[in-house]
């Protein structure tokens, strides 16, 4: 595989003239690909069936015949306002029951018929026409899924969807009182027709009511995408895309990965860093202008399982955005450090987002390659050096990871559900052994639960996953050493305890007896170092007790093949447990300094330094916001 | 009076098969009371007027002749989903005018006559079902009225309601106009018709308006709980209880304890000072587990007011909840510690919050006596361990309190309608001056407004009393010394500045000028220790002052028999005010450690101590979390 | 000029027995001004049409014929009850959708032409009766627009009204689209019936949206008040004037004031230093009894501004408020201070707000000049002390301003829409360069961006002005120095990124190529001493560094008769830059200490104290709280 870097561009933005002379500087920066179309509705169809298609036509023809691969958007994450009229019932509804209005983005309910509709029509004019345009390489089907908190939709539409949805999963109206445990607090349902959905409640609604709804728009998010899957596919050969966001974890990724060909994220260390990432004020002082060390490596192994081993970034932060409380600006070598890292982690593309800054609109003060104005801006310099290294880079292939994690989107929709400490957070938790692995200098692979197993890991880590299933049986296949816990096998698929307890595995005498929810000024601590934070949970069981909490009771129990942690693991616990399951399992650690993290590839051990600062590590010297690619041969 | 312990169970939550075993643990358990029956509308009645008593009636001989006591709950808290469908107007509305949905628990409006007759005629169905039946020995009307903010609705039944109680109240509408002030801001109506409910207003209603609308909605509670209570009374002659929450103050228990026998509430320690106590870290941390070690003995007096001497805990918690923002474990010890706590304090019953905990529902991270899957809880032991202790204690009586605090609900109403300063809260004053007494080892009683005067006490506090009425000659009557202020004596009964000034006594010359509140950083000093914090005010007037702020104003003025206090005082100085007041009166204090607390019988000194640790008080030792009855012959 | 002193009274509160003796006592404090009328709508017309005036006519006499001049008010603020019943839609919606009822003051919606027609008709009635009355002297229109964020208003009404200003604007929808950039996702609009109000959108709306929002929204306010200046102004001679709030930016207030003859604000330092104001906790406990020393001058200077030289005081704070989160009571000798600096910054008249305090209503708590039942409140001593100061003062005149603020209310509308960093205020950055010009001990002038250039000034600041225009011709013309930025210059009138870059000077080569926001714990340190916080430009251009960032960057740059500032200073690098920019114009500073300010009048150096503590400065103790007015030559 040889990596390559792209760029998005908005061609209706500019005035055709400028198109040509954006192309070639494209290509003169090191750029391959470009990224057009996925917002210009209104321009190819201004009226309800008036399209208006020359000017993309004329816009694939320059930026193709420039030598630039296209990936060509579906234009249904912004429908204009004439569909309003159309269907004034398409609009989501919020929690609180206020509708949504026209007037940015992603003003649709995914359960609205009508325009489920009219995005298989765009899809299939669009395919129809440019399917077999050998400029078009790839298709990306709509934006962002999930962004802005679009997921869930209290509208009539999703109610009704719903409704139905529940028929078809549980039968009579009996089963699914039985299932949910209705009968407490009188929350019978005599049909399904009876059944609201779960926001407005007096006090908390039933936490199986509010899983089943999770499920359900997981499920019609699903179905929305795999609309245009189908519209476009008897049209093209190129893969299909669509471009993930970070950290939204409100429908299923992997669900929706399966009926496309490749996964694609769209990356903004800063802005993530400052906006939805747990850290006390030192680290976001240290990481402010580069972003976390550890956040663009998590998804970027997240959505490479996603895309079942194809992944890109499709928008990479080029400098400040506008969206983020605060918006400083990346250190210099940050964007190519970010671009480098992506293809340590098997990237195919790096694209930045966006070639030019908007002078209007909502992302004005967004950042490009180029000024509005049409200069050079920081970024451009430094996606031309990555398109340097990347040359002298050549040929690459991903290794094998030893090590994994199970990924459960799930898990995510249970635990907010009921966090039951304020402190407990299924992304907290998977994030924080993803960066014990990551201190450990350790290669990760994410896994989804129903592909636990299929292929062989030294060590897999499974806290948190809700819903047992047959997991216990695929870990035992799947690697050498499982840790699950603390909350695996917690309840069942309808959001019971399960009958045989928790975590109820066949092979572990360990036994949750009780839990505790802690604030963050309290920690339990355990024996030889190290704290459980936020969850600690009472254990008993035959199994060996292989650490224990001041009192004497197990945070760690585990036989041959299958331990459980009985709490939230802080830094020193995790990188103790990691370091005994590496024991165990003869896996080879690097412990790694602060801001230093390391990734293998099959021909170079890459070494990605997040600090200002240079770093020295194992005999080599790593400068401040730098990457260095090690020939293994080197060593 | 010989204390029992009790349980709350559910058989519709269980296999019929497990309820006979399940009354013979009780039993084995010490347990001699079984509460049943508030949450199961759904199973008595799955669809209108299709009555399915058969398995209650199997459920209450089984407990019964196991040799339990029932106390039967009307299940009114709960109306099931058909009830929506009859009445749809009969849920509440919230102050930003969305509809309060169906899925949780309390989805009606106290003001729907439609739903008050569906409530009266359940009752009566299950008043002539089972009131003679020898088995039940008690009945609950409905469950924690309140709970979740839902004594206060604004929909279109209580605003109908409202205009007739202010019709009825106020005469013509002139007479309104006048006792509102609404000459301010031409806020005057020409009709009852034009009187809106107060919320969603451009600023803040006129705080007479809103005061109103709090004692409607109160009498609306009392009104139908009375239905109940109507319907039931011909019935049975057991007595008829309600069980009540811990801060809740939205409507005067007073009350509504005056159309029952017998008052309880539902005791949460831990997950009551997590949510809704005022406290600093250190205090928090300190009490954790144990919660803090004053605010059950103050619920335990308020409501052995309310229940006019006849009280019990209803639900205790038995271990972690699942509702607070963190939900650790009461330490070892602390579940018999609540319990033998209450029983020094009066109570007839302790009643754990329940039996088993629940696989399915809200409240299935709630612990039970018993794990979901039936083995003993932590909490098991411990009612065991208090079933044991109150066997050996035998019979106890409680001793008269030789001090009170008079306890206002509509104070709580006008002064979160006018806080006037962001500390200042009604009930945290009387809390402090709660708090203060305990520290001097005394124990307290509370009086409402109306009853002062009924027995006598060396001292009566009266902090905070919006509406003075006849309270200063009650006060001289019913003790050697009062002390009113800050805030006694503040509005009339409409919201208005009191012709006569503040307080407006007539036996003590002592007038407020003026009125400051203060943020938390700044304090008043008072002369020779202590200061005000909060809320000050500048007295003048011929009383004596017998405490000073630093700049030489009143702090403290009185004179014989009446007090009347400048500021919401601090520890340091609510302890020099008891001590003064003590002298005054010959009262003897008890100065307690921080966390031992002391309450009195007739027969016993009860030490409680809410620390871990072990603490040496008077020549004796209590162990951390553990009770001391000390017979008074012993001393 | 000889300043005099009023008071705001209410006779309808009143018995009219006690109107004669509070006017003669009014005349024995030294107050020759009162205001009345402006919330008695309900008691001029309690019914539609039912016009009763008989009682007006006796308070206007009875004050009049006591020696008072009136301020007669328009009850437009408060319209009674039946006319909700006349014009259900004449309220306001908030942003959440919400109908903001009756029940308090200001419910009505700017934009609603049936209120505004009776707002015509009750002015009309009130001038035809009361225009050439000797007693009435002033009118005052309305009270406090904007308050209780009322300028704001999504009803139906604003949105008709909106739709058709955006026509008279902008004619052809495609105009529209075009100035917008509508083309950014899909916002292209067929006509101007589908342009919603900016609320409620899934993420935020277009900027250009939201700006063209508050114009419009600015121009219904200036519309409504001018429909009563056209009613009166044919039937009196007397000057018109409003009373603004502090610190409300949401119309543009010199548009407002353009129709009237005066400009009056309603001042309430202590309130607004709690509720309105940045701060740090050891500012706010230090300036806690007196109010920021800034806060009162900065908006007298901004009025008289607005009044074009001619202001008063409306309401004066006289004790302690009830609408702040805390509301502690003056330091002695703060009313009189307040009332002093007043009339140094040029004020005709200080009117204390109120005479007595109500016992009734939302404001019971709110202190007068009298407590409710008549005795006098700390502050009417101080208004006694103040008249004989003034007495004592005569003959006044302001003195010329050596330095001038360009203040834009658009500019504020502009930054709220998109702050960029959540530390950047329009309104903070401006005040922050005011207080440097205090901190020298300058007096200052405000001016709109529309009248730079018609007086000269030594040195004119321009920071944050969103839209250069005619801008940098003006400023050359209108003094010997300006300095503008960050963020001056930074969009189009249609909030675009300009063509030309930022700022887009002709006279100053000067460009941010790149902009950063910091959080609060970071800042950007310049060479020399001092820090730019919030937010950062990167600049290039030949235009010459005077000042740079540690890393070399410019943060001031400038060439003769024009600077740029590249950052947001904190108080060192103001001071720094103030310091060079006197040098650079042969500007004399007096450097003050903190909380000692100064005032040049014609004849009179001012000194003010807001300290508790005396103040020894330039040979001259001035007490705590005090005001010395040193006349020049006694230099
Ligand atoms: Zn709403
Ligand atoms: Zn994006
Ligand atoms: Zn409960």
């Amino acid at each position: 595989m040889k990596p390559e870097l792209g760029v998005c561009y908005y061609p209706e933005h500019w005035p055709e003239a400028n198109w040509a002379k954006d192309a070639a500087r494209m290509i003169e920066t090191g750029l391959t690909w470009v990224r057009i179309g996925e917002f210009a509705w209104s321009r190819l169809e201004p009226t309800p069936g008036n399209l208006q298609f020359d000017w993309l036509d004329r816009a694939i023809e320059t930026l193709g015949s420039a030598g630039l691969k296209i990936v060509l958007g579906t234009p249904t994450a912004t429908p204009p306002r004439w569909m309003m009229d159309k269907f004034p019932d398409m609009r989501a509804v919020d929690a609180e029951g206020h509708l949504r209005k026209f007037g940015s983005r992603r003003h649709y309910c995914f359960s609205h018929v009508g325009y489920i509709d009219e995005c298989k029509r765009i899809a299939q004019i669009l395919g129809q026409r440019y399917g077999r345009n050998p400029h078009i390489a790839t298709w990306q089907i709509d934006n962002e899924y999930g962004c802005h908190d679009t997921t869930l939709s209290y509208s009539d539409a999703a109610l009704n969807a719903f409704r139905r949805w529940l028929a078809d999963r549980y039968g009579p109206i009996e089963a699914l009182n039985t299932a949910w445990g209705n009968v407490f607090w009188s929350m019978e349902y005599n049909s399904f027709d009876q059944i609201e959905l779960p926001n407005q409640t007096v006090t908390e609604p039933n936490p199986a009511h509010v899983l089943a709804f999770h499920r359900f728009s997981s499920d019609q998010v699903v179905a929305f995408n795999k609309a245009q899957v189908d519209a476009l596919r008897p049209l093209t050969d190129a893969p299909l895309l669509h471009n993930y966001m970070g950290r939204v974890l409100d429908f299923d990724h992997f669900d929706v990965g399966d009926d496309l060909d490749i996964a694609t994220w769209d990356s903004y260390p800063i802005g993530f860093l400052s906006d939805r990432l747990e850290a006390d004020e030192a680290h976001r002082v240290a990481f402010l202008q580069q972003g976390d060390p550890d956040m663009q490596a998590f998804h970027h192994d997240l959505y490479r399982a996603v895309g079942r081993g194809r992944w890109w970034v499709m928008e990479q932060q080029p400098g400040p955005v506008n969206w983020a409380p605060y918006n400083p600006a990346p250190l210099p070598g940050m964007v190519r450090l970010w671009s480098l890292e992506a293809v340590a982690h098997g990237a195919e593309v790096v694209s930045y987002f966006r070639w030019r800054q908007a002078p209007f609109g909502q992302e004005q003060m967004h950042t490009g390659l180029l000024t509005p104005n049409g200069h050079g801006a920081p970024g451009l310099a430094e996606a031309r050096q990555a398109a340097d290294d990347l040359a002298a880079l050549g040929e690459v292939q991903p290794a094998r990871a030893p090590v994994a994690i199970v990924f459960d989107y799930a898990s995510n929709w249970a635990w907010t559900t009921q966090p039951q400490g304020a402190g407990f957070d299924y992304f907290r938790l998977v994030f924080s052994a993803y960066r014990a692995l990551r201190r450990a200098g350790l290669s990760v692979d994410f896994v989804p639960p129903a592909k636990v197993g299929e292929k062989h890991y030294y060590l897999i880590l499974a806290p948190g996953v809700a819903v047992l299933g047959s997991l216990e049986q695929q870990l035992l296949q799947g690697c050498d050493l499982a840790i699950m816990g603390p909350r695996t096998g917690a309840i069942t698929e309808d959001y019971q305890i399960p009958h045989a307890g928790r975590p109820g595995l066949d092979h572990l005498s360990s036994h949750v007896d009780l839990i505790e929810t802690l604030p963050p000024q309290v920690v339990r601590t355990v024996d030889g170092g190290g704290n459980a934070e936020h969850w600690v949970e009472h254990l008993s069981g035959e199994a060996k007790t292989k650490l224990s909490f001041a009192d004497g009771t197990p945070m760690l129990q585990g036989d041959a093949g299958l331990w459980y942690l009985a709490g939230f693991p802080d830094e020193t616990l995790w990188d103790r447990v990691i370091t005994m399951a590496a024991k165990e399992t003869d896996l080879t650690l690097h412990m790694m300094p602060a801001g230093l993290r390391r990734r293998e590839m099959q021909s170079h051990e890459v070494l990605i330094n997040y600090n200002a600062h240079p770093i020295s590590w194992n005999g080599l010297q790593i400068e401040g916001c730098d990457v260095l690619f090690r020939k293994h041969d080197s060593h």
